[in-house]
């Protein structure tokens, strides 16, 4: 059947139990209880609860066939822990594993063949890139790589619909007890956010950790009261991949000029004014945004409250200027970030959940005022795609892109309307990660297209002298220069489901055909 | 039948499902799951959660007559949300209500009154004082009031077996969507500890404050993603009554004595060594073992690694002399501890749960070296009553004493023989709060007593030189000045049920006969 933006579902997909998506906030206000974990009561004293060593941990945790592992990504290209626990699981026979990660890349390659040999048969994760999305996208995934937002992830753990058997969580340090920190350390990578949710929802949890410290390690980011085993490795990872060492801002003057126009348009709209919220994604025009938005803010008297997200340099700067009152921090893109987190007494730590669970009682996200997303492609009904590339492969991360774009109440998506010889506007994406419903203005190389639900939007970008153009007419150009794309040789098999952030079907991504 | 300590557990507590205290540890190491709170996803962005009024805020919540509420009692004698609570609730025509509180004192007496009428029918507590306690021994409550330590507090919550419907929570300060701090505003309190577990269990969460400051009011003691309402009232608590000014040391000669002696028990034990943890509570003779201490450690050239528990000034005072490395607070007695907690870099705000929880997967107490405890009366078996008066009555809180007494690996308790002319040391307390199977050393004003299962610390303190005599001579020379106490007037009905820290009964309370 089709679901509510006019994407096909199968019925083997419905038939694992999964509801097709039915618009923009058709889950709000459903009521569901939270699952809790089944934890071991430690009532007797005990001094320590480091393992001899990671075999022993997993040993110990009663990891067997068919169980759910997790893993969070704050070590990003630099994580060794995926690697490490795979390794030893694979070296104990185990199979049959689902890897629920808060996402996977190419340090995680070594997965790709695990997945072939049947002991990884189940990936959920926001993010999947390298060898992992090839032989997903290539059928040899035994079930369907299941994923999911930031904010979905934490609902699935939450509602029960994801039940994590143990959870490996890489701390860059820990004391014996496992109070676990994102600071310090070897492999500092700042917060600890995506594995919070984590260590309150998996039966077991083990912390992983290349420095032990003393106890009490506080304030901790994962607790000890939730955590069963602690492990000392030699290295957690490699911090030069970890973070970037300062974030680069683009000197490409196409994306300063699109970088402008955001600042231009969120400064046209009603919602620009002294205390407002703003989140920017890592990409090159988004973080240029900060850039021309400063001295617009200078100009008006203009304080931001706070800036929420993935925290890169210009909001450190930001703040430390003054400009921003309060930054909240869910991952650090770069060394100034993760220098800055719990250091500058207004720049914390929060959760997953905080940031943008949509079934909870309410996440930061609710009340964001402006988002600059990116787009892989982006099509005439202003759906986004950010997770399967020009080939079909999964190749992305919808990380937290569908949260912040529901919540916020302007949400922008920077792109160039071609890269290379593939036009980024398009027809119909290849996969829907993000629902047009949720994305109100599209700012381009080639003009700037207002979603027509937000006829407010365009009286106010007109009133502001932006031109608007059609998002028609930008697909138009588009096709013009590089002509229409060809059909994608897909398959039936569905080898991923896409789901909305309340666990509805918004896409499915199918086989691709091996090349002739 | 009798449990494990030879205390009466009547069949009409068994039949209500209860199990018999079984000793200690004897439930470390069983497995249960976690219960889960019912919520409103909020996935649709919206504002505020500021309502109009408290009784708004109740109608919302759906609270209706048998349901569960809850309370935290961090604002003490100066607490005004439980009486404010209840007025609009008995204003509503709600009834049959259970108050599920961390603690209940004279502050909350209008409460008895509602207990006769039956607006009130169950109890459960921490602690309870005042007329509330007069009533519940008089019989006058529908149900047993059940009585837990803090840590068996959050046992129950966490394993569903209280049910949480609708937790209030007053708070300091709050922002719109219910971040909320135990710090600022106009009745300051330091830290939330004990609503920490309430607001992610209870169904519905209301935080009242009487100041509303800027979102996000960071960071948060109680998180906004779990809290349902917010409500705006004048004065949520007199500031005077919520802490002292500042900790009264005793000037009492005999107490400065027992302080001395404590100082020197815990120096003569193979646990005095760098880096050793300690915990007093805030009663008179604990407080001054603080100022004993102090020389040793200069003189040895040692540091306190962590102090916890509720905190007093002395704690602070060797923090900021840099005799501690780390204060972790669950509660917050007077004035230098609430402004030091969240400002000393190394002075941080747990829950209860990490302070105390037995049934988590390591609470602090499990790491404790020393804690220094009161009675109101102890037993030749070392069992001790801090909840039943010398006249039966309730009027005590057992708070954290059972759980430090079984997590410290010395736990002291220090008391005077007599009070007035009632033996403290006795051949059987009235109640039992603690099993004396958790307390080591017994310090008197007339000697002090080593428990015999102890018999390192007998050989350690012989080797100090600490005179020590048994339990039962201290007994024994009580009665000879004071006279053996006559029975209390008891009849057969139970009006409360002490639980052991792991859900078990450790003893009932019965209904106190009328004077004739």
């Amino acid at each position: 059947m089709q679901n509510k933006i006019g994407r096909e579902i199968p019925e083997s997909v419905l038939a694992l139990g999964f509801e097709p998506y039915q618009g923009e906030g058709a889950k709000d206000g459903v009521e569901y209880r939270k699952q809790g974990p089944r934890v071991r009561a430690c009532e007797k004293p005990f001094e320590s609860k480091v393992q001899s060593s990671l075999r022993e941990a997993i040993v110990k945790c009663g990891l067997t066939d068919g169980m759910t592992i997790s893993f969070h990504h704050h070590f990003r290209d630099g994580d060794y822990i995926v690697n490490m626990v795979m390794t030893e699981i694979a070296a104990l026979g185990i199979k049959d594993i689902t890897i629920a990660a808060s996402s996977l890349g190419t340090a995680h390659d070594p997965v790709a063949e695990m997945i072939e040999q049947g002991i990884v048969t189940g990936i959920q994760t926001s993010g999947i890139r390298g060898k992992i999305g090839d032989v997903i996208s290539h059928g040899k995934l035994k079930t369907p790589a299941i994923l999911r937002s930031h904010g979905g992830r934490v609902r699935a753990i939450e509602s029960g619909e994801v039940h994590i058997d143990v959870a490996f969580i890489g701390a860059p340090t820990s004391d014996c007890y496992g109070n676990a920190r994102g600071k310090g350390g070897k492999s500092d990578c700042g917060v600890l956010s995506y594995a919070m949710v984590d260590a309150k929802y998996a039966d077991k949890v083990v912390v992983i950790t290349d420095t032990l410290v003393d106890f009490p390690n506080f304030p901790p980011s994962i607790e000890a009261i939730d955590v069963d085993y602690v492990v000392v490795v030699d290295e957690i990872g490699n911090p030069n991949k970890i973070a970037s060492q300062a974030a680069r801002m683009t000197q490409d003057p196409r994306d300063l000029m699109m970088a402008e126009m955001c600042a231009k348009v969120i400064a046209a709209t009603e919602y620009f004014r002294d205390g407002f919220s703003f989140q920017t994604g890592a990409g090159g025009p988004s973080l240029a945004a900060n850039r021309f938005l400063e001295p617009m803010l200078v100009k008006n008297g203009y304080k931001i409250s706070w800036i929420i997200g993935g925290i890169t340099q210009p909001a450190v700067e930001l703040l430390n200027k003054g400009l921003v009152g309060t930054i909240v921090d869910a991952q650090d893109f770069d060394v100034p970030s993760l220098k800055s987190v719990h250091e500058h007494p207004r720049h914390f730590e929060i959760s997953t959940s905080q940031y943008c669970n949509p079934a909870n009682k309410g996440a930061f996200v609710n009340k964001l005022d402006f988002v600059i997303l990116a787009a892989l492609e982006i099509d005439t009904d202003f759906n986004v795609n950010v997770i399967t590339g020009s080939d079909g492969v999964l190749r992305g991360a919808p990380g937290g892109h569908p949260d912040a774009a529901a919540g916020a109440k302007c949400t922008l998506i920077v792109a160039p309307l071609l890269r290379g010889r593939m036009p980024t506007v398009c027809e119909r994406v290849v996969t829907v990660t993000t629902p047009g419903e949720c994305i109100d203005v599209l700012v381009t190389d080639y003009g700037v297209a207002v979603n027509p639900r937000r006829q407010d939007l365009v009286e106010q970008l007109t009133r502001a002298g932006i031109p608007l153009c059609t998002i028609e007419s930008l697909k138009q150009k588009a096709y013009e220069i590089a002509g229409a794309p060809d059909p994608l040789p897909f398959d039936d098999r569905v080898v991923a489901i896409m789901e909305a952030r309340d666990g509805t079907v918004l896409d499915v991504v199918r086989e691709i055909k091996p090349i002739a």
